[in-house]
């Protein structure tokens, strides 16, 4: 049984709130039962010094977690002065997976900047903000085609993220904090609308996983991206 | 006239939410008008080196602002490297100021870290900051209270803060961006509940002010001040 | 009775010594009883990129301390790898105070950066910092109009700047370091010639003050700033 | 057809040098094709801090590359006053899957720390590190049983890792930089001598891939670890 | 000729001024000509991890120069974050040659921490540092035989530090700026009164050197030295 | 008898191999006995801005070690956060060093940067660096010769360095580790083919030393220097 009663293919209750804050080109709140990001996106008429001269746009990601998001207060990293390692492997997860959902041909020489903020966390913070950071960029990328900057939308398709893990010997979907602190593996899928893979980041973090476990977890992993994405469609339409 | 149409006199709106994230000891959204600021105080039965063995506790403040709180996105401080000197500058302030609002003898050897985030930035960030960080401080102190950790309760009186200025010429209380990039002067006022002063920052922008524009200001100032002190006293007591 | 036998109202003894580098456009050693500050003017022909195409100057200010400057030594900063907290807010006031006696437009695009670098401490240091500062800046905005630079002197007029406080219960004029430790209330005040306020930073260290202290302590600030206007004038006329 | 004309699931040459420098408790030049990495292993008497009184030991890792590793310089990470994001990326992905290798209570209060130095890059580094941090590992705790530190062996199994990719439409198996910089897909496994999973860390670099690409891949590479496994124990029975 | 006029064996004028400053332990200004150092000397009961446990004291150096010591303004290294490669070099350099003029084990279990602070530069800064920061540790050696705590003085001999070169051509002593900045060959002397060595530091900046010119220099050395160490004799008999 | 059964004037196995790596211009591995350095050097077609439009080159260096180079891990660099005061100390010694063998109006307006990365410690790393590193340069030099960039070479003559010292009361040619770590003096010469001085960096470690001590060193190190610059020559010859 897992703690929250949930069923194993039983995702949390997952909401999306559009214009969250005010003043970014896209907002929006993302919860994933008790994990709250709020995620914004932020476009920019310059790009980064690579890309110079080569026609094409750049998205990238920042991630943070305020101090006291979590049950025992976190030191502040700006206070810190530096970014710690799984803030860094986060946000180049979260900037390469949204990339994968962009044409950056279309998207012109500009720039978009993911920023997600986690202000409560109850495990998969991760994959609430690449969920909710597509929503904001896609929300951001409104404005450009409603005030006729950009004739045609480079989105390619929808792109979502969600946990799945081996809890107890039993694989299940969508781990809240009291599974991902236990579970034997965990694993974070980034998937497009038509069933594909962007990223497939599995960690055994305590019994190496065996091909059955991962294909278990691949057809959990697919079924909660379905739900998501029609999550982002539902808010995109309001 | 105001850009806002308010009386010279005349607070935004201020709404104080109890308990809006779940982890801290005590948590407060604090709203002056579309400014918004996330404040938790932590509890930690620890003190700073330099307290050691001197039978009391220590109240400690940071700031921070989510990089699209404000209408051009700022760079993330975790990613600078370093907090800037205007953030500096406001958590020290916050911190003096609500250390004058507790008996730290009475606190004992434990410290408040009070973290205060903006999510939405409209002008006096910092004034909210302390006005919300007193009530959520109030919060995590009551939880020492009710668990019997304190049989005594280390506050003496509430502490609220607001901002004051002179724009196109007038005294005016609670700026909020629009008169606060283009106003004359402004003051930071820090009061307790018995209209006695905690912290006066008055600065001029443009041009200096006379003593009879600083006696306006002081007493637009005071009023503010007892609406915000009703308004926390309301929220406690909920 | 004040630990140094001073009355009340009684300022330390005041000496600006001119030129007391060779280098600097300006160079002042000020003294306030044993506290002891260098503080030089530079001037460069370039401005900050907030200010390009502006037609306006900028005047900035940086301070530090001399590791033995005090009565144990202090942490080098530069070997910490960053200015503290104090420092940043010290050499903020330090800016924002002289640039309100300067006519930017005037000055013209350069910059004039203040170096506030106490030698020897004993409380007061910024507001000796202030009143030597523009002293210094006042020597070099002297070389731009000798040599033609500048046809018209861009100082409004003279910015000083002295500390009050409330020590055992009177309000007192500049405190010195045995009075500054242990001072119920300590204000800093930066005033023009016309007896108009720049800045107004009033802290309640240990019990908040009323508005009746308030007024004492402006009173006895206005009278040290005449005072310390007289220096500076003396001192740029020699 | 691949560039080097090796088959899809042909690794390159490997090599693995028992020894290589004198003052490591191991060390090894692991060597992938022209992929020349330095790992050495360091046993200290000393846990971190988080480990304090739980009977267990530590694995961790950190990577490097010499500036002119590469076909143009990069600039030297202690230099630039920080390591990058993907250096910290890959040391968590070396460190958690060595730790996968060993028996932490077994190890006892002691420390191993693996550091990975790239002396010439053409792709699959961070394998290599991994394949070549184990070997290194191995000879260190060889070490401590032939010492009688230790009386049984904290590994638990063998541990490798190695690429697979997708490159122009086809899997393929060890993937070089002229491959790397050009696939569709780079996926990174590291596996245990049993054939289970340690980590997989798939990224679609350009197109997603799909679930039959990503079988594909994962029997290559089963096939590359097979291999590697035996160079491992070949080096170790020197 | 030289730009000052001196004869090639001439120093220029020296000056020790004994207690510049009032809290340090021993201070100094030293002053070689128009190069200008406050040097004081920090007793600490306390010594470095590394010599724990060992019975014996350590003398350590930091060096700084302020920003307008020189003709064009230098950035503030606290500001930008960290002491330059120069700065390093010299207070190691200042540190080593002073622990050379002690005896650490007659000294204790205490720490000596000489900081050399430039406030005027005209060459030879790290000459006068070395020479007046010798004078400063004398002076605060004094204080601890003056109160009991060390019965014996644990000075070895006095040791001082001056510039050789070769300028356009010739040897001479005590290069100032105008000839340090364009000679062939600048060397640090740090001499002892017996006329042994503990630092020669000689660096060809255009042309490489002979022997003869290295015999040469030594000989202008050991005069200079010699003068010194009268002058801090005279200061210390004050 | 020194511990490696050496004479007084005879140095280690000294080997220079060419072409180490593959992606740098020039590579040489140079092993000075036990003691191994990899030196590469690249050109870049840029200048650091203090030499802009003046016509002219640059030759800088940067010098590391493996964390396991050494007998006991340091702390690795990059991981610090800074590089420590021997590293930049060394690395602008190395610097110096090689830019006095090279002509830099000849070099024409291109840097070469010189990275000496420490595999193996055994004493002696930067006189086996500045050795090994003018070799490196030397073959990147080659390369432009080559290709035709440039049509006379800007080397000036052969450069090298070794250390010589005061080990129980006798000079002593090339310490190692075991004679470096307990000798009484230690210096570092940099000398050019023609028998003259670049650098001469002697440290009284614990005794000063004499000029007749001095003498000795400085006849044993240019014998050193002549056996080394004819292996320079012998790798470049193959």
């Amino acid at each position: 049984m897992r703690p929250s009663g949930r069923q194993t293919d039983e995702m949390r209750a997952v909401r999306l709130t559009k214009n969250f804050t005010k003043h970014a080109e896209g907002s929006v709140l993302v919860e994933f039962g008790d994990t709250k990001v709020i995620c914004t996106a932020t476009i920019e008429e310059k790009i980064p010094p690579f890309l110079k001269g080569q026609g094409q746009g750049w998205v990238t990601a920042e991630y943070g977690m305020l101090p006291r998001s979590t049950g025992t207060r976190m030191r502040r990293e700006a206070s810190a002065g530096k970014q710690g390692g799984r803030t860094v492997e986060i946000q180049r997860l979260i900037g390469r997976s949204l990339r994968a959902g962009v044409d950056l041909a279309k998207l012109g020489e500009r720039s978009i900047t993911i920023d997600c903020d986690v202000i409560q966390a109850d495990g998969g913070t991760r994959t609430a903000s690449i969920t909710g950071g597509f929503a904001a960029m896609a929300l951001a990328l409104d404005t450009l085609i409603k005030d006729g900057t950009l004739t045609e939308n480079p989105l390619i398709q929808n792109v979502a993220s969600v946990s799945v893990g081996v809890y107890q010997g039993t694989p299940v979907l969508d781990l809240d904090y009291a599974e991902d602190s236990t579970a034997e593996t965990d694993m974070n899928l980034v998937m497009t609308e038509d069933g594909r893979f962007i990223e497939v980041q599995g960690t055994a973090e305590a019994e190496p996983y065996s091909l059955e476990e991962m294909n278990a977890m691949l057809t959990l992993g697919a079924k909660g991206i379905k739900e998501l994405i029609q999550k982002q469609k539902a808010m995109l339409a309001e």
